[in-house]
């Protein structure tokens, strides 16, 4: 067997990353459900995953993407407002064009040449119940002149909980253990690192993994271990979900959720390096800040 | 009449932005005494202003100000939570010490020597009602080896209403004409340029003034002319907020205001300079974000 072309890679990616997002989007509206109760949101029918497929340069809005003749791509978002998650994107998407004067030297692999190609996809999950964390995970594929994987997935509850903490880190430890033993510790820090708000002193959530520049040589290799860190996810969020969602809340306990949700915005805004990332090279603005919370209070 | 110190024109400054700060809160706590109704916040109690003072260093986040010895100061933050302004900021702050080597290249005047003082008055308002429109004000004087004003004022309705925005731009018309016919034209052209979101293609709001590195050779006249800016919005806002304090609003309109408030939000994260320049120069993390609005929907 020969070694695969850069595009069929890329195909192969994109591909895997629908895969996941089906998948997602299914376990997740299986719970949707699967609530039985006791609070306000129960009563309300259970939410399906709606799907808007968009085309790069489509938006509105200039985000600098300077999209030239051979920019293009796009992507789906999956966008689910139930019962039990208030809102939900899985979003993905395959662009490709021209980094800007800005960006390429930022970007390895781009000083050389400024062409790339990303494909990727991102799940933000922001639960009604406060008891019920909130979830990130994200991963992507680039290509300029050189090849690599970055992504990562990190949990944020409102209260954090050992026991549900616990079972994501070990999902996650799994997923990188079984690839490389160095993997875990150093994702992990990196994600501590990455998802911290200076200004706050304080984390975004209990952490995970976060990596990038992700090239050890065997892309077969790097392939095989993001879609273990996805199914890992898909492994170990709704059980984390079920744990909690038929757990009545307060309304103080709500109102915390709306005001840790607003560190999150303040994070994904400030500091998140893909929503800058995205919005400077022409990405759907929508999708992109699908990310950002439902209801959220800066009291 | 000799001129006065460098010292002496901070001092009359930070007088200044102090006393426009009184009379702001004076004139907004007596719209609280004066709202009839016949909306749902009529039967709360009329909200007061709240004062807390903080001192350079004093909160848990690093914001990478890089304190040294010889940095200091502090402000007052004056926060209302009412019944016509669910939130409303007015905070002054005098602060001084060495900018970092990132901040020192892109200020005018601090690549010789990085040593600086800012004072400045900041002035955010979120009202409960949807029909009232937000307002921002802010005034700054900062000395490096130059010495300069900033600022500006602009006006966010939900529901952009045509008087109200003649109102409001006459108002500062008024202030910049008795200095400079040319004044008008380009600090309003500035802020539109200014606030306005490219990642959404639309502006923050219906505009006003907006201007800075203000240095005409006189700081007489500049000061002049601040405090000119000043008295344009203790005389307008108000006016226009007694025009709909009592006119009732709908759950669609809320609703709208709240969706409004989550692009005032992505401004002052995504693109405000005075919350990058707060955040990064070590200043007080909760009075720079209290620009944020209370209640924000992303839906």
């Amino acid at each position: 067997m020969t070694a695969p072309s850069e595009e069929d890679r890329g195909k192969r990616a994109s591909a895997w990353f629908q895969e996941l997002r089906d998948d997602l989007c299914a376990a997740l509206e299986e719970i949707e459900d699967a609530l039985i109760g006791p609070n306000t949101t129960s009563d309300r029918p259970p939410g399906r995953f709606e799907r808007t497929a968009w085309r790069r340069g489509d938006d509105g809005g200039d985000n600098g993407g300077d999209a030239g003749g051979d920019d293009g791509g796009g992507g789906v978002m999956s966008v689910i407002r139930g019962r039990v998650f208030e809102k939900g994107g899985v979003n993905v998407s395959t662009v490709f064009g021209e980094f800007s004067e800005e960006f390429r030297l930022r970007v390895p692999g781009a000083a050389e040449d400024s062409r790339f190609w990303a494909s990727g996809v991102s799940v933000v999950i922001h639960p009604c119940s406060p008891l019920v964390p909130a979830v990130h995970m994200n991963t992507r594929m680039i290509a300029t002149t050189r090849e690599w994987f970055g992504g990562g997935a990190d949990l944020t509850p409102v209260f954090p909980d050992a026991l549900d903490t616990g079972a994501f880190h070990e999902a996650l430890k799994g997923a990188c253990d079984a690839h490389d033993a160095a993997y875990y510790p150093r994702f992990k820090k990196w994600c501590d690192e990455y998802f911290f708000l200076p200004h706050r002193g304080e984390p975004r959530g209990v952490g995970g993994i976060f990596f990038d520049d992700l090239a050890s040589g065997s892309w077969e290799r790097d392939f095989a271990f993001v879609q273990d860190v996805g199914r890992a996810l898909l492994e170990v969020y709704p059980r984390l979900v079920r744990r909690h969602m038929d757990q009545a809340w307060t309304e103080d306990q709500r109102r915390a959720q709306l005001v840790k949700r607003g560190r999150y915005a303040e994070f994904n805004l400030l500091h998140d390096r893909g929503t800058v990332f995205g919005l400077k090279t022409g990405g759907n603005t929508e999708a992109i800040l699908m990310s950002l919370p439902p209801l959220t209070m800066w009291p």
